[in-house]
């Protein structure tokens, strides 16, 4: 009897562990590289998708015009407030950003770059949220130049999707 | 036995109750805002997934040239022509602007605008198709300006997710 | 007995069949028109997704300055180098282009073209990977313009969306 029950108990981890397997986010490296994006991510059937709206920065400079990149900060300075914001919406809804599987990140260019994005800023600021000691993991990405966001001062907006683990 | 009868039947309506909870899209409102779109929204396990391509404005001046802007209207008469695109694919699959989820909307600086995108003109044609009386479901929404699209008469192009209810 | 078997046979083929129809990924056509690419794709509930970072071209000519169209090549190209790259990324994970269902393209202007995106070079590339006897799933997809990639040499990056069969 006890040696049945023991099996019976083992049939159900090895079960459990493979549903574990089954029912997990995969996410797959960038072969001979530590770019810190996933290549690709697989999410399971059976998950909750959320999808959440482009996120532009928050005024760091109120006695800066609205409309001035001085009233928003540099591109790493709005990319930190950005993500900032982000991961407050997400923890609204009992989740955060180590369960964004996706984002696309819209970058405008800069004056003090001779009118290109400031791709390194931006990373700057990405990496302190993505691929870090507390937060490993790391979404699917696209990042581009687009030729202007909402608000003049906009140097970056970023969307992202989720999912409920 | 009556009195048991009832528990269970409680039992079974909450059960009815949080599975329709479970079961539905749910829209997260921006906090302290009234902008017509929502800040996430979350659609649980068990949808089918709609991506539709993007839409692109249709002809409103045939007697104009085919790459100008008089063809096709303004930023608002091109809005309205492709959300009614969107709304007639949607129909066309038994769903409708209302299953919409996620919206990315392409813009296309404008002469008149000093080159800015009119995005109170998209707006404009936007809000007579979303968060309306008829037609409250908020998507999740990115926009921004991008350098061209495929006709130099476009001013605006948009692409949608949609779920099956 | 005949009879009634051959009745309940013919049930579980009808039942299969739906079946069949309702796990399959479904491709809704563009109505009179060739143009390769799908009105839209419909998922059905219970498929795992596969998010794909953006492709950027690899560096065809290894002399050239690495910030520059010669070192990636022109838009046909880039655009076939980058869909090489995916399907690759993809069949090391057991799928293939087939299993595409939605196609973002940022495309980058061409000195050689006016300053505007070489559409037709991409579709060149694009047509050799979609639309063809061997691989006729077409996925949805918005392609559009943008004011620069992470590299001045870029002309196309490409993200798609794919979904395990």
């Amino acid at each position: 009897m006890f040696t049945i029950g023991r099996v019976v108990l083992l049939a159900a981890f090895a079960t459990a562990s493979l549903n574990a397997l089954a029912d997990d986010v995969v996410r797959y490296k960038i072969p001979d590289s530590t770019f810190p994006i996933s290549a690709a991510v697989e999410v399971p059937a059976g998950k909750a998708t959320i999808y959440v709206s482009g996120n532009v920065p928050p005024v760091v400079d109120p006695k800066a015009p609205k409309d001035s990149v001085a009233a928003y900060g540099d591109t790493k300075t709005q990319t930190i407030g950005v993500l900032t914001a982000i991961d407050k919406q997400l923890k609204s809804m009992h989740l955060s950003l180590s369960n964004v599987v996706k984002m696309q990140v819209f970058l405008v260019g800069n004056e003090s770059h001779g009118g290109h994005m400031d791709f390194a800023g931006f990373m700057a600021g990405y990496t302190q949220f993505f691929g870090t000691k507390e937060q490993p993991n790391l979404p699917a990405r696209s990042a581009f130049q687009v030729a202007a966001l909402g608000n003049p001062g906009y140097r970056v907006e970023i969307e992202v999707i989720a999912v409920r683990p």
